[in-house]
């Protein structure tokens, strides 16, 4: 009896296992593994000189003009690599139009904004900085900065080896681009698609089933589960104008094209579970809320909450582990750097 | 000939060394160095558990109202400890009405705030959350925020067990403080009173001895060379009204006494290098500017050039090195959380 009983657990399991090869199997036909080492980037060779330095100006809150932002401040790497905001309140306590999205993985991206309007993060760190209703900085103000502060100035040296005026506008960029390209977060999802069958819940993996046979993963793919690909929010159903707000057109405003209208770039999915509120409005706090907005305005479903729960689950299994980020010694100021202003300056 | 000259050298160490150990025995009456451990605190034991946990909300801007401030924002572990702001910028794009202090080795200064209206770090803690200019949050919210998320509640539970609940306002203070209790940063000035001879520069040294032979440490004392006792801004000549400005008449909005007025705290002088601009005006970028000032406010001196650039070096030396402080992940917010809000209400 007990001889049967083993040989009955036994070939459960393997049955189990071969279910779960199953699925493997179809999950590696959309989705890839997070790297074990730091993804290489265009034109921007990553040593870690270049993402010591990136850290420092990461964590630097005087690349914003008030001197109270940094990058940190919208994309806390304490708190998912976002605000937690619907939108973030930036400088002269002003709103930005969309709400932030995650930096963790976000080098995966194929490009970078709820837009695309960056091709990657080296683009994407010079929007912010200058942006008015963010960091309100310009390039030539962040330059005077960088100069002002030996210890900033040898560091760019390390960093940009043989270059004139290494502490440059362009630099920065690229050098924080490296610091962030250090911020991948392997998940239980990772684990599974590399073999560990425990890795997920029963629920996770019948989330995952869904999430493919129901068509999610037709937008959200790849290494980041998303990230990639530019689609029309409302697809099949428009949201109302509470969470597609008609003065946003998204993907319109890059390419000024009718079809683009509404179009945005599929969200990379890795540590949603953490990073509410969702959408590029920010409006949804709700995950299980968001998903049955998405089912019903991407592929027309009506999701059970059954399912919902489960697709739910599969999304908790995006919820990579954090690198260890310590806190960097920043250089202080000297008698040349340009001194914080809160003013709001009129557009 | 060479013997001779061995020695001289060798006596001209010695005398060195006893010229090192005269400048040694006479700091040691008015300073301390550090303690090797992190101190203890009155009325709150300090447990792995706690410092944690007091990591955790530190960093987390969920402790205010519009979700945009933690207590790192004004007390930056990245940037000395402070914010290097005339005064801080808070709720609504408000100003503060006084420079942020370093919260670097806070816990050994004898009171809180630039008037020590506070007795210890967890009673300064709770300031800061409710100030309409800065975290304008309150007590009850802060603890529904907490309470909403089950991590917060088993952490506080495992800080501080066998209270019934207690993820409340109190402990959260409580946390702080121990977390801020590890921020202890030892200095060259440390090492050389600890016996290194060499751990000052000849400059540093008769900085120091000028420190002492003029009066600067008649106030500026102690472990933290400064912050314990309170004095008049301006003891023989008032500074002008752009650095002593007539509307913030210090201790005396504390004890409402007229002795009172214009009474502060004497700054705590640890990492004053690195925590510009200078003053509770704030109004002082340049350290050898506020030696100066100093000098002629509170002992009527008219230091030399050559003099102000040795008392600064010797403040130099007070510029520690900072413990590694990693990023905490903090838990994600759930359905019940209380939502950042950047609405400024009326007073």
């Amino acid at each position: 009896m007990r001889l049967t009983l083993s040989a009955l657990v036994a070939s459960t399991a393997l049955a189990g296992a071969a279910q779960a090869d199953a699925l493997r199997d179809e999950a590696l036909q959309y989705f890839a593994p997070l790297p074990s080492t730091v993804p290489a980037v265009k034109d921007n060779r990553i040593t870690p000189e270049k993402i010591d330095l990136g850290k420092a100006l990461f964590f630097d809150p005087r690349l914003s003009a008030s001197g109270v932002f940094s990058c940190a401040s919208c994309h806390n790497l304490a708190t998912g690599g976002d605000d937690n905001m619907e939108t973030s309140v930036g400088h002269g306590w002003q709103k930005g139009p969309r709400n932030s999205p995650t930096v963790l993985n976000a080098v995966l991206n194929e490009a970078q904004f709820w837009d695309g309007r960056a091709d990657d993060l080296k683009a994407q760190a010079k929007g912010p900085v200058q942006a008015g209703v963010e960091m309100a900085n310009t390039p030539a103000q962040v330059e005077l900065t960088l100069n002002s502060m030996p210890q900033y100035v040898d560091w760019f040296k390390a960093a940009f080896p043989g270059e004139d005026s290494p502490a440059n506008f362009d630099n920065m960029a690229k050098a924080i681009e490296a610091f962030e390209a250090t911020l991948i977060t392997p998940a239980p999802f990772d684990a599974f698609l590399n073999g560990d069958d425990q890795a997920l819940t029963a629920d996770a993996r019948a989330g995952l089933k869904l999430f493919m046979d129901k068509g999610c993963s037709s937008c959200h793919s790849g290494v980041n589960v998303g990230g990639h690909g530019y689609y029309p929010f409302g697809l099949i159903e428009k949201p109302g104008a509470d969470i597609l707000p008609a003065g946003d057109k998204g993907r319109f405003s890059v390419t000024a094209t009718v079809d683009d209208e509404y179009v945005f770039r599929a969200a990379p999915l890795r540590n949603v579970a953490v990073t509410a509120p969702y959408f590029h409005s920010g409006k949804v706090w709700d995950l299980p809320t968001a998903v049955s907005i998405m089912a019903e305005s991407q592929l027309g479903e009506q999701m059970s909450d059954q399912e919902v729960g489960q697709v739910v689950a599969f999304l908790q299994s995006l919820t990579g582990t954090m690198p260890a980020v310590t806190v960097p010694v920043l250089p202080a100021e000297t008698a040349s750097t340009p001194r914080p202003t809160s003013e709001v300056m009129p557009e």
